[in-house]
């Protein structure tokens, strides 16, 4: 069955996107515990990440530095953390989220409410930072 | 000043080591959120992760792939998760966590204690699960 994740990469949902290219896509979590949290995700459906060949591996790890890089640049934080639960959706993804303390992984966090209007005008910013 | 990694990276202070290459390290978290918890770092001393160079960024991730399965293989978990907060000691570093929740990656759980030969004869266990 298609992930929505899936969904997302042919365009069937719509989502704040922020980079694309062969391997990965980057969008903007719909449901954010902090201010540019963005999911990294392989367009190939594998459910857990460490069973992704190594090239796709690869790929999707050089993209989320250069999306991690970018966010950091964009948003007010300390820096950029990084996380794979991977038991959500069965689809492998990065969790990038901005950092103002130690402890500002936590998914069980109060997520934050944001109008489309927000979340769009945030990932053209993310976007335009990306070198 | 050399980050207390460091000091394990050059056998100055001991550590419960899985594995390492000319690039990178893993051993046991000495205080770890679940059984298995390891840390993966770099040998180059970098504060923040996506500072590393691209071929170290891309060593180091390939070789956590590798460590990730082997605790994987070697613990009951439902899988391995990772993360990267960053604030906690000035010297890059990936969290691998076994987790039985979408909720274990909490760095403010209360951390287990082991012996230091429940330590040993899993980081040997881990060892030999590397494929």
């Amino acid at each position: 069955m298609s992930s929505i994740f899936q969904k997302i990469i042919e365009k069937k949902i719509p989502a704040y996107i922020i980079a694309e290219n062969d391997f990965c896509i980057a969008f903007l979590d719909i449901h954010p515990i902090a201010l540019g949290h963005t999911l990294i995700v392989p367009k190939k459906q594998t459910d857990y990440l460490f069973d992704l060949d190594d090239h796709i591996f690869v790929a999707l790890h050089v993209f989320t530095k250069k999306i991690a890089l970018a966010i950091d640049y964009s948003v007010d934080c300390l820096r950029v953390g990084m996380a794979v639960v991977g038991l959500e959706v069965p689809h492998a993804h990065i969790h990038l989220v901005p950092l103002q303390s130690a402890y500002d992984i936590d998914f069980k966090k109060q997520r934050l409410c944001l109008s489309s209007v927000a979340f769009e005008k945030l990932a053209q910013k993310i976007k335009k930072n990306i070198t």
